[in-house]
């Protein structure tokens, strides 16, 4: 097992050491496809605009394993701030420091690991493995993924499951599968009204005023009762303003900006429809853009469910719990495919912050897990 | 009648070109006490802070008749923006132009003017003449008449009548006398909630969905049905401020300021009960600090009302309206010490705007309805 276990804990550490803020890759995909090169894969370098990204794949038949996952970090913040250099990997009591130790190079080191072990014990394997690799993720997710998954899908070329690498376990490796993702709506609304001096109130309309009764209306809605996967659909405002500053002036208009995470029992289309006929019954006038952050994507049962869940078993002997909570991922580009998708990677509890750091034992337990999904799926 | 034009016009331009911005005087008072002091008023200057005020009366008799007014101006605001230097006052077609024309220069002139022409046809007259002007009604209020008053009651020192030059006048000078003000109340609310992210919403509390409610019902409350003098009691939110500019995140609290225009159907104290008990009921936790700037006052009818309307008529051949609308003045402080309150001066519809301005004519015809006012009530 030692050597083993510094495969991957080395393989994270090199990774973290190349500073590759969104969008840099730093030369973190090359370190990757140089070790999956080596054992037959074939890499497939896709750059748009100013995001590079890599379909790394060994074998053509069905069906097509995929890790996915993405080489970029958030910014270190203040680096005075952190116990340690955010871009010099240490370790510290059983725990190795560093920006993306968790989020998610250590991840992207267990697949690699994993995958070598796999081969090296079944060089003949059943369908296609392949790595879907982003510099991307943390950034605009314009260049990623979805423009890998878009040029895959216009060659018609499928992956059957995909598992990403993202952190999603909450106390311990392996607790948590997130085996769906809440789908993302955002309203950006302007109410109008008109501006006038607060001593003259029949010259002015007032849209704070005009815009609160709405408001508190789209607050109080029930919008579904959720499902066994989802929890309900929420609605938030998380940014009013209105005002000129000046305590004696109404003001013209009103901005609110809210979001809604909704779960598979309604659609965007239905939400946009029940919020502007809320809207147009308080007689507001207003504009209103509406973005559509992700689709709500769900991989309730099938083979790779029953794999993790298996894996995790296997390696640390308790049971995940299946969740689609927290906030969007790269599996909503993957799920339109047809493929099934889960979220598999280490604790999420030090993620973006200062002094983010990962588990050594829980990396190797990880590299496990992967590799015993490999099994469950692809060995003969 | 072409001297006596001459000396409004020729004392409001020498005011325009002494540029007393809030809280400056710029040596505007001295430019009035010594016209006074000839007459044998006595100046008595009170210095509160950074603000210049003085009470200058003729005679210890009552009836006190008093002029009020201020000879601070706002700021010119962009100088590229004015037709002429905001300061250096300029004739165009019949009308005056220059920072403080309207606002309230022309008044000062004119009150001064008239006193000069009533003293020389009646060096005789009843009870005193007061002027107690300040250099502070534009600014924050607090160095200014309130303080004059203070001490002028602390000394039992007591006006009779008291009339502030504020432009009073809608379409021509006269067609408005205001004999009173609403009240202003304002209030600075803090709803306070719980920080957090929006795909957590349990673990947030939204502020600014638990404000709504309370503000859509705050807005929607019929205060009172005002009486014959006031217009109804109205509510206005004039700012709303919450989120961290992040769309994805629920802000921990949200600000709202607002004020109240009040009838003499209610008091402060009322609305301030009322308020606080909506807020309470819908269960919110906030903090609200209350702005007392100004109780509402009247002057319903009696000798000053009468001396003014008569005065309108035998100038101008109209009857003026009694009007109460409109922003807060000076008038606030003068009728608490029992004093009646009016307030006449030129058209408003160009004060604190780029071009002020004054139609040279009506500072012709305020300086003849102020002379006919103190003929009417000191006159022997």
């Amino acid at each position: 097992m030692s050597d083993q276990q510094s495969a991957v804990l080395a393989l994270t550490k090199d990774l973290i050491s190349r500073e590759s803020v969104t969008p840099e890759d730093a030369g973190c995909q090359p370190l990757m496809s140089e070790r999956l090169e080596a054992l037959g894969f074939v890499t497939e370098t896709m750059v748009f605009e100013d995001t590079t990204n890599m379909w790394v794949r060994k074998g053509d038949a069905d069906p097509v394993f995929c890790f996915a996952g993405h080489t970029d970090v958030v910014p270190s913040g203040p680096v005075d701030a952190w116990h340690t250099p955010p871009f010099e990997p240490t370790e510290i009591d059983g725990y190795l420091h560093g920006r993306g130790a968790a989020d998610m190079k250590g991840s992207l080191a267990a697949m690699v690991v994993a995958t070598e072990r796999f081969i090296a014990k079944h060089p003949d394997h059943k369908g296609s493995i392949a790595f879907l690799i982003t510099s991307d993720e943390e950034g605009p997710f314009i260049n990623g993924t979805t423009r890998v998954v878009d040029t895959l899908e216009a060659r018609n070329e499928k992956m059957t499951w995909a598992l990403v690498g993202e952190p999603s376990s909450t106390h311990k490796v392996g607790d948590v599968i997130k085996n769906g993702r809440r789908g993302s709506l955002s309203g950006d609304l302007f109410v109008k009204g008109v501006q006038g001096h607060v001593a003259y109130p029949h010259l002015a309309k007032n849209p704070i005023h005009l815009a609160s009764p709405a408001i508190a209306e789209l607050s109080q809605i029930q919008w579904d009762q959720g499902n066994d996967f989802f929890p309900p659909t929420s609605f938030q405002v998380s940014n009013i303003n209105g005002g000129t500053g000046a305590t004696n002036v109404v003001p013209g208009d009103v901005h609110i900006q809210f979001n809604f995470r909704y779960s598979t029992e309604v659609t965007a289309e239905e939400l946009i429809k029940r919020v502007e006929g809320i809207l147009d019954a308080h007689g507001l006038e207003y504009d209103l853009d509406w973005t559509y952050n992700g689709l709500p994507f769900l991989t309730a049962a099938g083979d790779l469910v029953e794999a993790a869940v298996k894996a995790i078993e296997d390696t640390v002997h308790y049971t995940p719990q299946l969740l689609t909570t927290g906030g969007t991922s790269d599996g909503r580009f993957l799920a339109p495919t047809g493929a099934q998708v889960l979220e598999l990677g280490p604790c999420n509890a030090t993620i973006h912050k200062i002094n983010e750091c990962v588990s050594i034992s829980d990396l190797e337990h990880l590299t496990d897990m992967y590799e015993k999904i490999l099994e469950n799926l692809l060995a003969k």
